[in-house]
């Protein structure tokens, strides 16, 4: 890399997961328009094909960055400045399992990659990889700075500092945005939504379950709007929701956040399916109906799978050239976070880290999501105090839950992952059922979990 | 008090519940065989005649302490050496709301006086009248040892330092007890039973879900043991239980410990009937029968009113002299407590403190159970070092949500008392069934809950 | 306070120590350059006259803030949106004793206004006066935001949390400014110094004994250059001080800094002649022989009791029109936080302010000097991280010390000040020397230690 | 190891340092008196002779214990259920150096062994020999209790757990007995001495630098008592002096605990001579004729050296026959901790031990002295509260500097460990002269430290 105070030359940045069909092209889309920095984009994934394609596709956008498919986890990292993971943990059958199977005990899950029974396993499954991208890193190119967009979020981040403690890792999740938006739309008192980044929040708490205690936007506090807002929504039933729309899987209508609210005194910051997922298993996701008596709804992964196909055609359309590549404001800040780091820009945003006290009152080492403050060749968590005490007996049993399920992958101790399952908040099955769901989900996705003991 | 090296006199005890008919008459018997301490005990009760029996009781008894009921609380404590609090929080009528209401929304309690939906009500009224006694405390005896054995333990200990944050006080209970009395009989290979003493056990974790992650006896690691018996229990199906007996009312067969050990890699160190309700609702009691297939039966507020008959007639018989008082073994330690406490015999026991680095990873402040060093005027807790992975996450959680209750208790503040609500482990309610059924229990107990908001 | 998004009118900014002829100047210049805020600044004084000069002049600049003097402090504090703090506590008359009583047996202080024996007994007098100050705003302006500018800094701040724990305190100091103007000198290349603004340092320590962890400009490390600097700076001698120029008695030639850093691996972060009285008496201030062999020289009393007739002259010039005021930039950026915390504008500096985590290895509570996030309504400490190993023995027990000398100071008691004097770095007395002079400079400035035992 | 119950035998005893004529002679004593236990005793030494010697006079005492000089670490240690260690790091003319080169620089120390500039060459070429024995018992008997005599004690045992943080180690001191010992003549009345058992203290600090909070006997609290002698004590002059008596150069007369009482509120629990090091070097250790005022004398090397010289008299005595082995009643501990630590007899006293929140504002992991519980299989520190606040500021520096040799001493780095040389409290030179020291004495004793950079 090549420092000219003002410009970046020559980065080079690695893509695990380079083959994909949604964050890679974010990625491209986001590189293309930022014109301080250039270099080369090394694309790695086990389906070297799919990187492949990528590699074209990216080529074919003229532009300040090279793509190239590596073959190899050690080509795509060897003196990295920058390291991106973004994968899909396992095949979309073994999402079927973590989603649905547990459905077969009762327990609905309206997105099983965080937590609940299939975040567990997912966990289980992603934790031996990322110690596999942890050791590559330290070999390869341990000063790089490390993104994470894989879910467990929590999870995998922990596992990469548990792995090599001098990493440079973070994990970067968009939840947070969105309710920045919402808070946008309050504030603007009914005219153009303010820009999120005009609406000063404290973030806490953990990716997915994460939590705004103040909301500010021009030397206005939000708290007020927020609750008006959350008695109103609630005083009325959820809309219908019409399931054939995109929208509908992966949408809310912000009741859960409402509830949280009027209740806990603090606001939910993330979409309502993830909050959901760490609540009790008796409270927003006792059933499909439950879900959506609270406006949202499962996200089944056959529409994933149907998702992929159009996703499937649209990377055939870019490669051949038919159809050419959509640059999309997307809204993500990974690129701005690459600039920051390279001085060309300061950013204070949410993100994924080890807890070295931004959060006093939980464990240090734990992965929390707090504001950072990302300078030139420094990326630190701004404080965010204490968690509230009205929702620290959710937050502390999992967080520590967490550790244990990174622990216990990280041994490929399947009894201790065991634990971990039982005390997840969404598991209502008696212990009976707990004990054969966990079998027969761990038999679904043995393929992938092959060290455990 | 006068102290003579090894002996003291002139104590002055004061007993806040002194009318009881059970824990009195423990204490007034286990007085009565401390040869090396004299003095009078102060018996106050807001039932003066329950109080005034005891007098005559404690008095016909011809030993070394004089018994006295105080018509007024100040009159009890002013210039005690020691201040024992053991009362009922309200009722059995009380109790009854406690332990049986939530039984219409499918959630039962073994027990229903530390956790679940009747363990927080029953904070709710308790934690008010320890706000008093602990500033009458301060005002008359700040410098007393203070022994509770009131439950909900860990919130009323923590209430009484939070009201007054030099009181001398701790918590006590025999639960532990029983847990080593089970591994002094597996420690005997057949033989006569090991005494308790010679049991030695690293204790940790919250009052009634206390937990021993190590024993040993005369050099010899108990932990293989334990795990041979609790398979060996587990293979065979729990015994039937008759419900006349009064053991079957308070006993259990183990097999909840069991099923921990092997699950969690600890020991769970207080009854079945406890430890079943700081799980989650769904394993061991998702209903009366899951409970007896565990070998174990919900205890009811019938049965408790059915024994007070018993002592009530008791009473009479002792106080008129028809029946003489009689002396039991009681197993209890709080004089042994009072007596290291007086420089007359070093003891280390289980007790409840705030966690002052005891155990590293809960909160400072919480309280917690662990070993403590008794000796003169000195009580400092052992270190029982970190709570096990394992079963952090189920701790971490229900140390929080203790806090969180005796924070809201002492506010009067009924909202965040229900955030307690929401998060107990046994509740398995929908929201709405969560808030109707607090609202409920509030006012079949309102009558002590008269200054929340 | 009206808010209308990019501007914030009718603001009340009270002004404790409003008559000063230094810091009131500099407010009033860097307010008339704010274009968005608007309102009145209260000057308060115990010398009213003081004050209402200071009327009078800051109302002769035409802009955007009136002024006006209080005569009570209350008056002042009604309301107010800001409070700035800025007080000589006493005259120069115990600044004298402070500072040169010392030298009587043997200790020199370059400064003796934060430490040693004179920032002791300073301490000593000022933190009663910050007693009242933080009840009188938590009577008169709670939410106000207050920016101390006091030393020694670090306890006053402390004593404001300790007697008001929500206070929105700060204690602001300009010292690191200059060390990032050294780095951009050094960044620079020989060209036009980089803006102190483009260098981005990690911050962390205690006021006066700040340092720096990492520096980077432009995706530059700085340290190498640091250490360049360093060594062929201690490669010559020190240049000759010139004992009657201003610049003498105030700056430094940054050996101080240098041998740090070649020493500890970290770089001092304030001016030498700060840095210096924190280091064992027999380092850098054996002998103001040693100091001049070190680049800096001592502030004699002497000199500030001639620069305030300069700045009286100048005052009376102001005052009476002769000289119009001089509007400079004064570098600071008090200004600058103020409007940050109205949402007018997002800005990363160093502040000192109490551990709540920004330092795991430091105790919370202690205040502590890192950088901060200031946005609107918001202020965070950004986290520094550990405190490295090699400085860590001094500040782990300089902070005790200050904490201590807050602690002794509110309870008014000496014999726990002499403590707290004994143990300071600076002190090289025998015992009883380190008694007689405690006991002559409590005698010197008794008019300002009355309360004490 | 066989364990009966109420006895252990086969037990096997390794010895490093197992040549000496002092430890060595006390083990075997204290040993011959446990009718309990019995096995063998491995003495390895680097003077395999001294060992030979030690083994035919220890097998010469008939009783429970065989003696066998081992020729190699890993013969003594293969399989030990106890390691002792009580080596001598370097010969009397690395301790020459250490305690008097230093002089030269006005720098005075009494012993030299723990802090000062002696104490921290002496740990330079101690931690290397410990890192070495902690790998060997990893290897050999990861599971045997190791008991530590060797000074500087608090960085040997910091040393032996960063090595092998699972290694069950702890370090042994009598310098409290002493205190207890002051403690039980006051407590008497005139009377017979009460024994050191029946004095209960609680213990805090670092070992050298210990300190009692609080103490009673019998119910009495005992500072009453000690500061009315301390303030006898002090009222006369210090008794002078007889340099020819052995007494003279261990002994002292309790004016530094005195002092140390009256000015802090807390007890120095050590001998004088080692209380008088932590303290800034110009209070009690200006000079030898300061330390005479305060009734005690620097230990010279010389008389060390007389010293050993009728040692190995006395030794040729033994191992001849023509003297027989005098037995004495020890006073030390270690043989009761091993008999605790069987299961036969439980302890509180006590010991050196990493930091798991039994002081919790010291940093976790630093090694404290603390009272602790010894039982069966178990060694647990008993919480000692936090450090008063009037010394804090003395032990988080110590505290923090003994971390800091541990680590510079491990990494073999030479600058790191002069930033502990520059830190400690008796360093009172000017920075040129520091140098100078460091360089000689680090040239003085070179032969130990080869591996430094």
């Amino acid at each position: 890399m090549k420092h000219y105070g003002s410009k970046a030359e020559d980065l080079k940045i690695a893509y695990i997961g380079g083959g994909s069909r949604g964050w890679a092209w974010t990625l491209m889309s986001d590189l293309a328009r930022a014109d301080d920095i250039s270099g080369t984009v090394y694309l790695y994934d086990i389906d070297f094909d799919a990187a492949k394609r990528n590699e074209k596709i990216g080529n074919s956008i003229p532009h300040n960055f090279a793509y190239k498919a590596a073959e190899t986890l050690p080509e795509a990292l060897k003196g990295a400045d920058f390291v991106v993971i973004s994968i899909l943990p396992g095949t979309f059958d073994e999402m079927e399992s973590d989603v649905h199977w547990p459905e077969r005990y009762g327990i609905y899950q309206s997105v099983g990659d965080t937590t609940g029974p299939g975040g567990i396993l997912r966990a289980m499954r992603t934790v031996p990889m990322f110690e596999t991208f942890a050791l590559a890193i330290k070999e390869n190119c341990p000063d790089a700075w490390v993104i994470n967009y894989t879910n467990p979020m929590t999870v995998c981040v922990r596992s990469l500092y548990k792995v090599f403690p001098e990493i440079k890792a973070f994990g970067c999740c968009h939840e947070v945005f969105g309710t920045q938006a919402l808070l946008g739309f309050l504030a603007s008192d009914g005219g153009a939504p303010i820009p999120r980044h005009d609406i000063k929040v404290n973030v806490t708490g953990l990716n997915h379950f994460t939590w705004i205690t103040s909301a500010s936007c021009h030397g206005r506090d939000l708290f007020p709007l927020l609750y008006d807002f959350s008695r109103r929504l609630l005083s009325e039933p959820a809309k219908p929701i019409v399931h054939d729309e995109h929208f509908s899987y992966f949408g809310s209508q912000d009741r859960v956040k409402a509830d949280l609210l009027l209740r806990f005194g603090v606001m939910g910051a993330a979409g309502d399916r993830h909050l959901a997922e760490f609540n009790k298993g008796g409270l927003y996701l006792r059933s499909p109906e439950t879900a959506e008596s609270w406006g949202f709804t499962l996200t089944p992964v056959s529409y994933r799978r149907e998702d992929l196909r159009h996703k499937l055609e649209l990377s055939e359309a870019y490669y051949s050239g038919k159809t050419p590549f959509t640059f999309k404001n997307s809204g993500e800040e990974g690129v701005l976070q690459m600039r920051a780091l390279l001085g060309l820009g300061d950013l204070i945003t949410n993100v994924n880290l080890p807890n070295v006290g931004q959060i006093p009152n939980l464990p240090l080492g734990a992965v929390v999501e707090t504001n950072a403050s990302f300078t030139c060749n420094s990326l630190k968590p701004v404080s965010a105090g204490n968690i509230p005490a009205s929702i620290l007996p959710m937050i502390a049993g999992i967080s520590a839950n967490q550790e244990l399920i990174a622990e216990a992958a990280l041994r490929r101790d399947r009894e201790l992952a065991f634990c971990a399952f039982v005390s997840d908040p969404l598991m209502t099955a008696s212990l009976d059922d707990a004990k054969r769901m966990f079998r027969e989900m761990f038999d679904n996705t043995s393929a992938y979990l092959k060290d455990y003991k």
